[in-house]
């Protein structure tokens, strides 16, 4: 367990150019052990080959910064087409869907792209030339980046998960596993919150965060720290996935449909469990948090702990009372760690894996989306999904802060996503 | 316009029993102007059959009172696999999809059992031998029976509406069209507010609608009457299905799934518009509230109106504001109608048609569903629904309350639901 | 085991009135045991509801002989568009998988329609007053309400097969059980033989039946009767349909998509075997044919057996050597019988059940489909089905003959269809 | 137009050895114009990327000599599951629509797989250490490998006709266009035809092309030349695609399932049609044949211009009047040619498309499929696909004789697929 560092100060003294610089170079970086092969094919609908995260995101700074605000002519009409995730506002675009048919552009030619790219953002960051808007727009894509980021890692992660090979990402490189101690409460007392907060003052906050608004919270308290394999493979033995009374309706419907009994990413061999990690396949290490649950697993499993999970709002609250952060993006475990049992509060709030909360993702009061082709950017998903927070072993740190809501369908499992336990009082 | 009655007094000084046998004699009435072919038939998967409505219906009182309290044997082990709808704590059951192969058990057996269970009810009421708990059930299974009246229509609507030769359920019976006005904005103060009642007081409570708690809402405006079908069709001739600026993510996905072009009953001939009602096709009035919207259509025309739909909270909230109810089930038209202008206040908030929310149904803070079968009634349904507030032209007057709450998938558009527009301050 | 009657001469004695009434009674009579409620329903996409084949024939008269011919204004437009089958020569029709949703017209009206275009039909011929070529599609008709005789049983049976109370359409009539030998051969020598017949000749015969044509035959022979249940059951309890070598690849992925582990209406209740009948669910006869199955089943039990399918040629040609004819629907029986022993031949060609051939359906030399909507009649469903010979017992022996092709999808089993072993010598 | 050679003479004197060699070398030059990610792509369900094809056809020498003749151990338990097709006989694999996952192993580990199985056969063919039989396995392993010749450049024009960019497999290497005359035709008279021939007299032949048999042929005719681009663009532009009336039932469904307008690899833009093909898009060449249909295309096509498509035998019997040889995989076209006008006789039956019969595929007369797993080559596959004949553009020359029989679904278009038409006298 890794001491909870002093807020994200040192991003506060890098100039924007600098940022800019270290974000886009990560990202490359994350690429370093896949081949042109791993980087070009697509293992779900749902995930995107790496190729393409290094060309969408290349491509939001092209247009939306090299295009709109320095005027500049597109690098490429066919990129155009190609990199556009879902801006109807911008034009047809490649389907989702048949992202990994691409085969050219190559690797290296979208690596080339980037350097462009890049150095054209750079070259109008570091002369100043850029307007304070478009100043936003560069906060928004590194934001962006960030996301893509983890999703990169996310989606190599399922396509290693369906080779029969067994594939390795990385070495192990979890550290010794940390004590761990029996699952404690910390209580919230009723009242009045203030929750989200404005778009302006942080200029990473994204638009759905906003406005900020009061919320009255009943009484409540939440589990010290995240479920863990230990337990979640009791409610597995005690034939968790064949009882239909502990789950939602749509939830039993998926574990039918999808013949669901365990996790994504288990797998039982002759009364062993193992797990699949960005390392590979390995035994189910119990102390560590339980990982890649749909939200019905997370709801089930709840329900027959006992408890609930927590809204949104609560784990937004509940940030004052944040001791030992879990695993992010820079700590290169690429896995959620074991919580340790030292310090009071509520432990693992950020990071090791986003918590899944039983609130809808929907607009706060007062919110709309900004006008032009950003205004897609979130608020056009704002059904049939559900918030998570807290951020993941494979997000950046400085891409975390309390009012952060990121966002899945309650069936997706791919995420690093777990559960941690609420009640009311 | 229907003047507002003082509240349900009536209800209150009927015996249950009295209550037990109008209620149950309506949901007969209601079928009279059917063949048996129209009772046997079901026309999509969400709907049932109506024979199959008034068969679960009955069970329900068969199996949670005449056999679990009077414990008498049941009438038939058939009917029991038949007519159970989604318990599993009772046991297997006919899939939902295929309610409608059942040509046996015909409508004369299905009317016979009717009477044996009520006739067994009936006198165990009015002996006074059943115990205070079974005779919490049988309100509860009235208030069930309730809301399959009304489901019975919109099954039966839809399966109408599929017939290429125009088949009508009742004859025209609106009144001459009312006046209606521009649309007006009532204001509401920010503040917390109670929402939702406990269990216990009001014997007709559902367990979703509870436990009582506190909101905090900011300020907000409601529109003083319903969206009308000349606002609507104004959204449509601007081209409101064809642009996906307007549209959630999955709404624009629904338009062109399914083609939609225009709420669920409207048809275009040679530039005519017409609308399928209870009564046959007919050409569409303006006036009369917009029906049969999905919640994607009635989010999308919000937005397009530069305002946004309101929260279930909001439009509890306002229930105290209330003004000119609008029709019910008991006034047999079958059908919304226009506003009228006279009064100040929130009109149309009971009655005419349900009113979307941008609330997705959840559990209130402290919910837990009733242990055994009962408690499948609401709690496994809380994913991906989304509650509606305040009744409709079908929904009969007892059965509707402030905290009522009604909840659909956001695509369904087979409920008599319409749109009122919401606004933050 | 009935004696083979000395061919149709009866038929030929017969005016076309008389037969006309007659075919036209048997088809209301053979609904006598259904419920309005039963006529109603289409329990899969491949079958009519009964109310429909009673219509859809009428319609056949009416189109192609009271308007066409007599010049008759249409009894209704709705029925023109409710009661065309697959005609895109005449224009839009209801759609096939939505026949099941016409409650209205009810069958009474349905049977008024009937009675007033046989009305119609009947004066003309007994008038005379039909041409040539307008007598010519009355005997189409006649051969197509035969068919519709037959689908109309095959259609009950699945419906009511449906239904978790066990409906019975007929009382068991089945007469005591026949000896039955083991399977004997019969060798047919290489040559060329005449196939099919002109059109022309025989007034009942279809267009798909010729030209007449020469094909060449290598030696053959042909199992003496039906393979039965009992051959059939050693083939499950081998565990056929668990192993993927006996079986076409198309038909091993039938086989797990649809969970098939025997064939259609069997059933294994603790360890016996039950088949549903149109007399209801009864103890399976093991001397009885084999019955519902899919041509991948045919194929799969000839494949284990040693043997393979015959193709429509050999059974064409095996017709002369023709022994013991099987059941046929002036029976009254609806299910096959076991074949007996005592003839010499090919016991039951004619009759108990279509066999599945080898053959897939397509255009003999020269075939050319008729020209208008009568052309659409068989030609353009000659691809990826395949042909059937025999007739059955729903059949009736008038609409069988030697040059007869029945046509299904290699995975359809609501038919009367079973096997007959063959080899190659 | 290329001359016919003087048959297979040439492949008679080579070594087994040489031809070994050769063959197998051929595979990876057709590779060499592809990058890794091009080799790793499965663009449809029904496609394999060019990387499992390399693997596979690797796989099936070390299966089936290496192994089952040689005695060794596999190269990889691996590879054995990743690299099977679909012998259930051998076990568990890699599901088909899965292949394109595989980013591991890497291209060149496959290709390093290819030279350690290549150099086991080779030597062991130069040692004259195989035993007939597995003489004979790498006879049908070779046959085999040209297959996937063929399939692979197949595979590869649908990924690339995916991309928008537009890619080229190699430049336009078509020859000046040849003169085209009108179409003309070629009479058979009737009679009894000797069909097929028997396994073990040419060891090249598949087990579906014997035993060789008789068949009774009623007089046609053939035409000389295939249907060109210009032929079938005047079916398009008669609205062929918008009149059901040409096509058979299940073709008119897919057309209207997949909006098909056009062959496969057609495009209209502003008037002006488009082909795209291995050397990219280009104006569509009117002389060139007409080439990518489905059967359901070239069936209609037939009918609509009054004619009807071959079977299979009239093809096999037209092959002695053959002239005018087609382009062929050696001729490095990829892509069909105009087909002359100089000779008479019937022009491109080898070479330049294959060509829709109406055959269904089936069994001859007392076929049996090989014992052991080699017998699921082909004979499982015997329904609802139908047969083409004569080889194409991308065939290599040694890989057709005339009693060759290739089939596919009737939907397939991704094939070089074609139509020739016939008659009956």
């Amino acid at each position: 367990m890794r001491p909870t560092p002093s807020s994200s100060a040192a991003s506060d003294h890098a100039t924007l150019a600098d940022r800019y610089a270290a974000t886009r170079r990560l990202t490359v970086d994350l690429v370093a052990p896949l081949t042109e092969e791993d980087c070009c094919v697509q293992s779900q609908t749902c995930s995107s080959p790496t190729k393409w995260h290094l060309g969408h995101t290349t491509w939001f700074f092209e247009r939306f910064v090299v295009r709109d605000a320095l005027g500049l002519e597109p690098y490429s009409d066919a990129f155009e087409y190609v990199f556009n995730s879902y801006y109807n506002t911008i034009g047809n675009r490649q389907p989702r869907a048949r992202r990994g048919v691409l085969t050219r552009p190559g690797l290296g030619e979208v690596l080339a792209y980037r350097d462009v790219v890049d150095d054209r953002v750079e070259r109008a960051l570091r002369e100043g030339s850029l307007p304070e808007q478009a100043r936003e727009v560069v906060e928004l894509g590194l934001n962006h980046e960030q996301q893509h980021q983890e999703l990169l890692l996310m989606d190599i992660k399922h396509l290693f998960s369906c080779n029969p090979l067994g594939v390795e990402y990385a070495s192990d490189a979890s550290a010794e596993g940390a004590a761990i101690s029996g699952m404690g409460w910390v209580a919230f007392d009723e009242g009045v919150r203030p929750i989200g907060q404005d778009l302006g003052t942080d200029p990473r906050v994204y638009d759905n965060e906003g406005p900020g608004h009061r919320v009255f919270l009943e009484a409540f308290e939440l589990a010290d720290r995240l479920v863990t394999n230990r337990d979640y493979l009791e409610f597995v033995l005690d034939n968790g996935y064949e009882r239909p009374e502990h789950w939602l309706d749509l939830g039993w419907q998926a574990v039918q449909a999808n013949g669901w009994q365990a996790p994504l990413y288990w797998s039982e061999r002759d009364g062993d469990w193992l797990e699949f990690t960005l390392s590979g396949w390995s035994a189910l290490e119990l102390d560590t948090p339980v990982a890649h649950l749909s939200l019905y697993e997370a709801d089930a499993y709840a329900r027959w702990a006992g408890a609930r999970l927590p809204t949104e709002c609560e784990l937004e609250a509940a940030w004052d009372r944040r001791a030992c952060d879990g695993a992010m993006l820079e700590d290169r475990v690429f896995h959620p760690s074991a919580s340790g049992s030292g310090e009071t509060g509520v432990r693992q709030l950020m990071g090791d894996l986003w918590e899944w909360t039983s609130s809808s993702y929907g607009p706060y009061p007062g919110y709309a989306p900004p006008p032009g082709a950003v205004g897609e950017y979130n608020g056009k998903f704002m059904c049939n999904q559900y918030v998570l927070r807290g951020g993941c072993c494979v997000t950046p740190r400085a891409h975390l802060r309390p009012t952060y809501r990121n966002f899945y369908e309650p069936e997706a499992r791919w995420a690093f996503s777990g559960v941690r336990l609420a009640r009311s009082v």
